[in-house]
């Protein structure tokens, strides 16, 4: 009897199970299983289909736990090794995890499943790595506006707080408040406004704070266009460099041939002249 | 008698339709439209001239279908192949349509008609054909965010939908008050505060939600900024990689003029020897 | 006696105007015009001062006249070559206006006079200028945009005018009302939704409004951010060129200088070979 | 004895104060304060813990004045040489000044003290040197700006101060809500149909502002743009320039040693030719 853990088995299973076909299946089972998920919001169709809107979704995460499963048998640790697939895997896992009682919020992020779509669709794989690729770069200039909203948040809760509890009552309601002043959202009407018939000198926090993180965000911004420009410009560099130095080493090859035929010629004179003074003795 | 289909007189009315004299008339008439469509939006105006206003937009109406029919018979079905005469064809269709009783609304779509100066002044052609280029370049960010907002949208039904009908009770009541958020437009203040009071942990999906969003839309900017961009810099770098052979072309003919007159002093050295290698005998 | 209509004075004089001494007394002058004018704005300065304040700023007035009757003296007609003398001019003709009864209206828009300082200031007036360069590449945006908010207004205004004067009463209400959503600013909030509690469709108006617009505007950047680019590119392409035709003449006049003495050993070597053929002769 | 302020110490407390140890355990000092002062807008905590937290921070403020002080030892007056060094010594100071009274509100500027992270973190210095670095490329932008605040605040209050006093009564006033209005926050629900409720046509004013400063900040971020990218084009055309020249500068040697070769060749047959006209003597 064949070992089931055998290689070759696995090879098969592995190749069958991201095969196109079997992938084109899971977006189809992917998309439909959006769609019974969004049925289940409506209390009118949950109140008439209810149970089978459940079975399909119990019989959809089956088939996801399966395929899973089959692709852990396959390939074995290397699983692990594609972020995708560790994507796919905690996706699924949550559907597994108690969602009774007080976390019953839980079963509202079974929708993330179709979340499962950006891993198999690949035009919308290379634009969440694009993103992603840009974090790194934008990391310093997040963590100077981290700092400053902490900054910021413990000023204004030390000198606002006690009379707005609402808005900077903490420093998680700062930071909130912050972030919604920072998007510009009712900052002034919403909330300065009201601060400085308090604290008439508020803006002097407020304005400096919006100039400072619009200018910031607007340089991270600048900072993103700028990186990106520079890839494509480092593959122009690049191409023009190599363009010139292949100019270079065709125009040294024609001299190297000119210098020696040049070098010919000296030979031939160097013989004539030989020739030529063996003359006189030959007179 | 003629054939009135003939190609000939197909032509020249085709011509004629296409003139300038012709298309200019056209303009001036959609203008006119414009302004006749407008005043139709008084009360005042249409108690008082309201008959003759009617009256006005028939008539231009009968000399668009006359223009389009005029067109369709001159160039048969390649009327069809270019897309500005199919927009064309369509809004004057839009003003062919029932519009009694419960379509009436279809009626305030007429003044769709003058944006047919878009298809007969060529720079707004040429920004809307540069618009609609610019889309397949982003379709894939859109479609990640329309993606992100279903998904959003299901979740924040199932969690807010019973408390909140009014934003997030329905499935499209949640994508609009998502659009709503991502446009920033009171999304604290009307929304995710009200939220808050009942559910403290509301923040955990309004600020990811805002920060994904404006995060994906920052970097679609960057995409069509960049993607023109590099346009840009293709016609650059072939004119470069052009100049850069050429001159390479020179260098390579002119370094064959050296190499032939040097050969052909090879030719004249070996001469030379040969005459001398003669002499002896001649001695 | 000289006539003072002679080109020698009015060259004296126009130099003497436009000398950086006088240019920046007019620089403090209306530096010191903008703080009095804004002295007149409290209630309190003028029951006090208002007197002083109103001498000082007819005083002012007359130099600013002065001045400019003597670059109209110095220069004749050239004067409104310049757009920023016509600017200078226009502004202090402001001032000049009937500003009685109803049009005291126009005395607030002497303050308009600090925007001298922009024509006097190099620095601001690039800026300008720079601005003004700008606009014509985007005119054909804003046609577009323009056409797209006649169309969106008068369909408004006949879908939503007769229940939303407010919003919608007119063309000019639709418009302005257009404006504020196109700026995003409390669109949904303040405009859509209560018009969604009539027209629970009035989305598929407004969020194809503001998509377009956005999108629009979005392009109208790009199209300022490729330009101001292209007009760099430009310049380094040029250089580039420029650099690599100096190196290819470089090259060419070496190889040039190298035929010529290949040339010349090709005459030495005809010579050899004359004498050689002579010698048979004087043998 | 050796003294104190010789050399030597100096050097040696100069190189221990800024060692890498030392320096990270003052990183560790900052973020330990941030959360100290953090626990200290919480009222329970203080009411609990209030004498632990301010001795805390004493001690560390302690650690500070040291840290500093020996800087000021090791390196006297080149200490304020740098600018991070001022910055540093600044917010230390702050610590310093009486905070009682009136000024208790200087008490909350302590948590600034955490921006020290920031002269610490090579990555955030780096952050902020760009930041101020792209200052002075926007001075005459922001100073065009300012001017137009000043020019439109004088405008509105004298037009709308009287009616509306909150938003427009003094300069002031005015020009914070100027900036509300530049922001777009609430620009029109707020600010401009109130106004227009009791002055129709102040959209002549508000909408013109809203387009001038819109279309001068879109600049402000074109001209960020473009300067960057300007540098690092700068660098690769330097890098084309110099590739170019190198490339030239290799033909040109090889050119040189061809016409050496040449030369040589003509000396040759220089010599040949004396040869064979030295011969006729030898016959």
């Amino acid at each position: 009897m064949a070992n089931i853990f055998s290689k070759e088995i696995r090879t098969v299973v592995g190749e069958w199970v991201e095969s196109p076909r079997i992938q084109a299946i899971i977006v189809l089972i992917i998309v439909f299983n959006a769609v019974t998920l969004g049925l289940e919001t409506s209390e009118a169709i949950v109140a008439k289909y209810g149970f089978i809107l459940s079975f399909i979704d119990s019989f959809i995460l089956g088939i996801f736990i399966l395929e899973i499963l089959l692709k852990l048998y396959a390939f074995g640790w290397r699983f692990f090794k594609s972020g995708w697939n560790i994507f796919d895997f905690v996706i699924v896992a949550i559907a597994l995890m108690p969602s009774s009682g007080s976390l019953s919020v839980l079963r509202a992020l079974r929708i993330l499943r179709i979340l499962r779509l950006i891993s198999f669709i690949s035009q919308l794989r290379l634009i969440v790595e694009a993103l992603l690729k840009s974090l790194p770069g934008i990391a310093s200039i997040a963590g100077l506006v981290l700092l400053m909203f902490y900054v910021s948040a413990v000023i204004s809760t030390r000198m606002f707080g006690e009379s707005f509890p609402e808005f900077f009552g903490t420093i998680g309601a700062s930071m909130y408040t912050l972030f919604q002043v920072m998007t510009l959202e009712s900052w002034s009407a919403g909330v300065a406004r009201p601060v400085m018939e308090l604290y008439p000198y508020a803006w002097l926090f407020f304005i400096p704070f919006i100039l400072f993180t619009t200018f910031t965000m607007l340089n991270l911004f600048v900072a993103i266009i700028v990186d990106t420009m520079q890839q494509v410009h480092k593959k122009d560099r690049d191409a023009a460099q190599q363009l010139i130095q292949e100019a270079q080493q065709a125009a040294e090859s024609e001299q190297q041939l000119l210098l020696k035929e040049i070098q010919g010629l000296k030979g031939e004179l160097k013989e004539l002249r030989l020739l030529l003074e063996k003359r006189p003795i030959s007179d």
